[in-house]
């Protein structure tokens, strides 16, 4: 048996480490609670992506003579890869070729991808859109005279990201654009709804294109 | 004296009374603590706005033939017209007249107002901008080749107002279209941030519209 001064130490050793345990097992609860909220502010200086999109070159390995380090686009790319299996695109303009890679590595990586966007700018020079179809994304698009100008995506069904940053080079370098990054229900639900009723409204065994005397 | 009886209803109805006040009080606490959370999409039918708009006129004066009752441009119009001090409004486009006409009310009534907008888009026909000037509203704007293209206005420096909406006819009646309207800081703060930052960037003393040669 231990004498009374060792049982007493071995006492007190365990309660300071429970009481860190719970300390620490408290933080991770706030930290786990708290919803994302970012804002992020365009246009910016671009940083080297290749780290975040290269699927097989070790981190640091491109030699671009990009900047290193953090930028508003890098923030962007980061939070739409953490999405693990679903992401709801919803875009007037998709043309950025760092952020086309990141929807079709998202793709390749199983992440169940939809995209809805405008009919007219779909088909516009550099347009995103052709390369998804390829890769075999859905893609649906209105076919009404107003444009469908939304500009979001939603990662597995409770980030949203939107603001009125088109998926553009020319907004990502040179406009003045916000993007906003929110897991509040409040705002995420309507959303989803949104983009659930466009991509049945936009099926395309509703389109119209064609006058009936011509089918 | 009151007997016994009396006295005990009068103390237990007494008690009801002060439980219900104390849970009307926690109640309301509870609503005004609760920050504005709301989400518009468009578009949408327009109904009458007469009633939120006319300076005169009395309610249900106006004999217009568009339908009675509430839609996300009357909501739009209601928050902006909540302002009682600021409004901080930039803006890609503005043409709406419904939302020029709010601006000038809220101008008149002593609200301090201050716009910044693009360039390229201020001075096309049907464009808003004109008018604020010519009401002695400050106007600011960019003078270089990426577009001002944020889509916000701020309410008495707490409630944010932004989406993918430029204050247009064709964009409330035709596109598809969101706006969020918060009260949250984390996403107040950095907006009017940006905007006191774009505010004086586009200061007209730092105009260099014409090279130094010919000044």
């Amino acid at each position: 048996m231990w004498p009374a001064v060792a049982r007493r130490r071995a006492g007190l050793a365990l309660a300071v480490l429970a009481a860190a345990l719970a300390l620490e097992a408290l933080a991770a609860w706030r930290r786990r609670r708290r919803p994302v909220r970012e804002v992020l502010f365009f246009p910016s200086r671009v940083t080297c992506t290749e780290a975040l999109l290269a699927e097989a070159a070790p981190p640091g390995a491109c030699r671009c003579p990009l900047p290193r380090g953090d930028c508003p686009l890098s923030r962007l790319l980061r939070r739409l890869l953490s999405a693990r299996r679903s992401l709801e695109i919803c875009l007037f303009a998709f043309s950025s070729p760092q952020l086309g890679r990141a929807v079709q590595l998202l793709h390749r990586r199983g992440v169940r991808v939809r995209v809805v966007t405008d009919a007219q700018y779909m088909a516009l020079s550099g347009s995103q859109i052709g390369h998804l179809r390829r890769a075999g994304i859905p893609v649906r698009h209105d076919q009404d005279n107003g444009f469908m100008h939304h500009k979001f995506a939603i990662v597995d069904k409770k980030m949203l990201i939107t603001g009125s940053l088109n998926w553009t080079t020319q907004a990502i370098q040179n406009n003045r654009e916000n993007v906003l990054i929110v897991e509040d229900a409040e705002y995420v639900k309507p959303f989803l709804a949104e983009f659930e009723r466009i991509w049945e409204e936009y099926n395309p065994i509703n389109y119209t294109f064609f006058s009936k005397e011509n089918k």
